[in-house]
């Protein structure tokens, strides 16, 4: 059985996003020595989250809508309030909408290549950007 | 170490709808060579969720309305626009509600049974209807 | 390949609250013989539920708000209502709620600990409590 660990870094645009990484994990896969097995994909933040959906434009445009109905950017969050926390950036939504989406995947390997369907995409919501992220993820299985 | 793959494929009858799939995967781990390790379920579409609750007629009602009170149907979603879109299936809300459940679920198997609480049944939930829907397994472990 | 099982009941003190795991989830991960793997958590009920997140007072506030605003617990849900379900606890909010944050967790251990961002830690919602709650986990890999 072999292990294999790698991580990477992005770097985010927006305070909140929606990136393909399906590209990327590939390439990870692909540089491993394992066939057939396991992909764990961790984000190592806790205001950025990690799923699988479709990447489309105007979906991911109802997606951003759909966080900011869920969870008000503005409520008063005791998260946001200076005499309650220490936080400086304002971003209770930021947390609480990453306890929606998740903050790590685990995908199958088969012959190599990531097991997916044909409209799903490996993405990374960045909820409190721009900054840099970093992803942690390790591949278990045999060759 | 041993790697098992397998798949199958559901119809669903009603455009939302939760099934109970705890005897499918038990009998899947069954035919496995694994005693002791994982079992790595995935669905490989966007509108259709994996999770673990109890399966009870009154709760799976209260499941449904509570999905769609969070994502309603007719909201005005891009996704479900020609101008923006697309895809013909104006099927936005059911992107969004697998969102909040999730596509995947990574269980234990110990002693060739995989482990569950009382109350706990593996559940799909088809959320844009009916359909052919199929489910990747991949179990792993040792004998 | 090393497989460890092990399991622990945790007692909580109210119908909801946030507890912090990550020193127990540590413990049992240094008294395995894993040194690079995979440490799978999952509970055994329907009730509570497993994230990652930032364990701050303010914040864990902000998530029980969240929870109450998103799932009302006086709805007039069928779960709860004894010409529809045999269940005396009332707790179909606790169910609903437990499907937006999910049962288990999928960590990665390396150099026999678990890989934690700075600002993460391992969470048990609790979400019909005081009760106790049992955690079984699955420590897989190489020494």
């Amino acid at each position: 059985m072999k292990v294999f660990n790698t991580s990477f870094t992005l770097s985010t645009e927006e305070r909140c996003e929606v990136s393909d990484i399906t590209k990327l994990i590939r390439e990870v896969i692909q540089q491993s020595p394992v066939a057939n097995g396991i992909a764990l994909i961790n984000t190592l933040h806790t205001t950025c989250a990690l799923f699988i959906n479709e990447f489309q434009t105007a979906l991911l445009s109802d997606m951003k809508r759909f966080l900011e109905q869920m969870v008000a950017r503005d409520a008063e969050w005791l998260h946001n309030d200076p005499d309650h926390s220490d936080c400086d950036r304002m971003n209770a939504d930021a947390h609480l909408r990453a306890l929606l989406l998740g903050h790590s995947l685990t995908l199958q390997i088969s012959g190599g290549e990531v097991v997916l369907g044909q409209w799903q995409r490996i993405l990374m919501a960045e909820l409190d950007g721009p900054r840099a992220r970093t992803l942690r993820i390790q591949i278990f299985g045999i060759s």
